[in-house]
């Protein structure tokens, strides 16, 4: 008789999410918590998505419409069919769904080292074998040696661009020469959720210009659009696999609401430019801060730092004073890389706050800091 | 070589939802669309719903918190912990999670027929067997027969009680004689989605009380709060069951909103109170019209009734013209019911207006309906 629960499942380590700013304020008994752990916008959404809010409240009895507006918005804008187009719970949901409509048990994924753990979680909870290589020494994205580890087993390649923890992309060029060694049959997801932040490098390869039948680009609202807590992503791909998507996708997701502040959220070009402003203040400010105390920074294309200590205060030292003082960045034990830290941009404000923080940490020793 | 598309997901017809209010105004021409489709509360949400979701909005940039504070309030309601105790993005995404959690390419689903299309289209899109038996000619869910379709590779039996779309409840005597025969190793999920409908009658089993460790109850915001737009659902199981799933479920569903007015809606037991009034009357106005113009009518426990046109106009020809009026209710040929409707109860006015519609169109020789 074969177990309850599958062994993949009882044996899957979950996905952990940072922590949240009330968790930190009752652990601490701080009162006023930054949180710069989850690559949020500091600055919310646009008050165009709040006011569409605001006037779908009379709809909220009936059940959503799958995301057919916000396809409807999206394929015109990219200048492209609405069967090209999926919307989901958050590109996650999406991800799930990929996983779910073309993996079966002898499948294989492959993918880099490292990066996003979602996708990891939601593999191994299909029970499929998960395989990964390491970046570069200068934390990049080695294509090549992704490109020889494919076999006739592998069934998706999941690629984030620019990558999560790393910050760091893989050019048009990188990724033209990688994908002439990707057979057919073999799906690409490229993971744009930050987008936004890396667009306005020549550099970047905007996947939408490919069009290639075996890649699947997914975006979100949860950075740069600063609707996390709405849950809504999109992604793009040849008709036939957002065909067989649909078929798979909960019939009611996104909500009607997110779905609403979606919309809205795509037309405020100015609430975009003024958070891409922001951000690119914060990130000026932390690349050149925190190499001065002896940390290793990785430049970074998204909204969000990689910092190794190096020979600085260790990286468990730092966070967990930091969290003592109620500022919460991430510790990337969880993403195999125990020793470095993960730092979102917040406000310019806050940006410093961490940067005085992380100055006063660093100068004292180690061995003080209990 | 394997194809991309798996077989199953390839040959999968999936879920159709009814008709929108937008949709039919296209379609028709008709300004004032009444929705009689898909079960939804026409009171809509409880006003405390809708301020909650007003006191949320400067949190939309922060991811949820997965469900968290639900759980807890849920857990203290019911007198559980909140490890028995799951909060979704609808209790179909728990039906999707349970799948994807505890199915195996080898075991097989079994259910009763008719019932809720999306637990079939889950569970094909697994790529599992799923079986089912008949209802009894009344309607009601045949427990026994059930009992005996159970075999060594039966792992997940769906139940809806009450049953969409017949509107039938069974009692507690008859699960407790069906449970007997149910395999420890067999998880039962009863999808209690119009559980507060039921609720009063003393034969319907509250299946909180049971607290068997194979038995998962889902519930849903969906129906009598009136939160269908917000995708939230709940869950109760033993807490080694709700351990696993809460590995597989995305991470930061169900939606920062949908937990803030789930939240606030269940607190408000005077609007329960008059949405179970509203829809009492209307459902004894249903049940004693429509069986006087020729219809069979399943007595409903629920908020909608299963109507068959026996001798009277046939049910395409009724559906139809409906809609060119306005008015959409839910052919049930995709239930596998053709000649078959479901009518979900509207604000007493609406379903007068329905009434008088059908009595309009069943005066009328079918010939003339076009």
């Amino acid at each position: 008789m074969p177990p309850l629960v599958p062994h993949a499942i009882a044996s899957l380590l979950p996905y952990v999410p940072g922590l949240s700013a009330a968790q930190v304020s009752r652990l601490y008994g701080v009162s006023e918590v930054i949180k710069l752990a989850s690559n949020e916008n500091p600055l919310g959404p646009s008050p165009l998505a709040l006011e569409a809010i605001h006037r779908s409240l009379g709809n909220l009895h009936l059940y959503p419409s799958g995301g057919l507006e916000l396809r409807e918005v999206l394929s015109r804008r990219h200048r492209t069919k609405i069967g090209n187009v999926i919307a989901g719970s958050g590109s996650e949901s999406i991800m799930s769904n990929i996983i779910r409509t073309f993996l079966c048990d002898d499948d294989e994924v492959l993918t880099t080292e490292p990066t996003f753990i979602g996708f990891r979680v939601l593999a191994m909870g299909r029970g499929v074998r998960y395989r990964s290589v390491p970046c570069r020494k200068n934390w990049s994205t080695d294509l090549p040696a992704l490109a020889d580890a494919i076999t006739e087993h592998t069934k998706i390649i999941y690629l984030a661009n620019p990558n999560n923890p790393t910050g760091t992309i893989f050019t048009r060029g990188e990724f033209d020469r990688f994908y002439a060694h990707v057979p057919e049959r073999v799906l690409i997801i490229l993971d744009e959720a930050y987008f936004e932040y890396a667009q306005q490098n020549a550099e970047y390869p905007d996947s939408l210009g490919y069009r290639y039948d075996n890649v699947i680009t997914l975006r979100t609202f949860s950075k740069v659009y600063g609707l996390a807590g709405m849950r809504i992503g999109y992604g793009f791909a040849h008709e036939d696999l957002i065909a067989n998507l649909m078929k798979v996708k909960l019939p009611f997701e996104p909500s009607t609401l997110a779905q609403a502040a979606a919309i809205a959220a795509i037309e405020d070009g100015e609430h975009l430019r003024r958070t891409l402003r922001e951000n690119a203040r914060s990130l000026a400010l932390l690349t050149n801060a925190l190499p001065k105390l002896g940390f290793e920074v990785v430049p970074s294309e998204a909204n969000f730092v990689l910092m190794a200590p190096g020979a600085a205060t260790g990286a468990q030292a730092i966070y967990q004073e930091l969290l003592r003082q109620g500022i919460i960045i991430r510790d990337l034990s969880a993403f195999g890389l125990p020793g470095c830290l993960r730092v979102s941009t917040g406000t310019l404000e806050q940006t410093e706050r961490l940067i005085e923080a992380i100055t006063a940490i660093a100068g004292v020793p180690h061995a003080t800091l209990g």
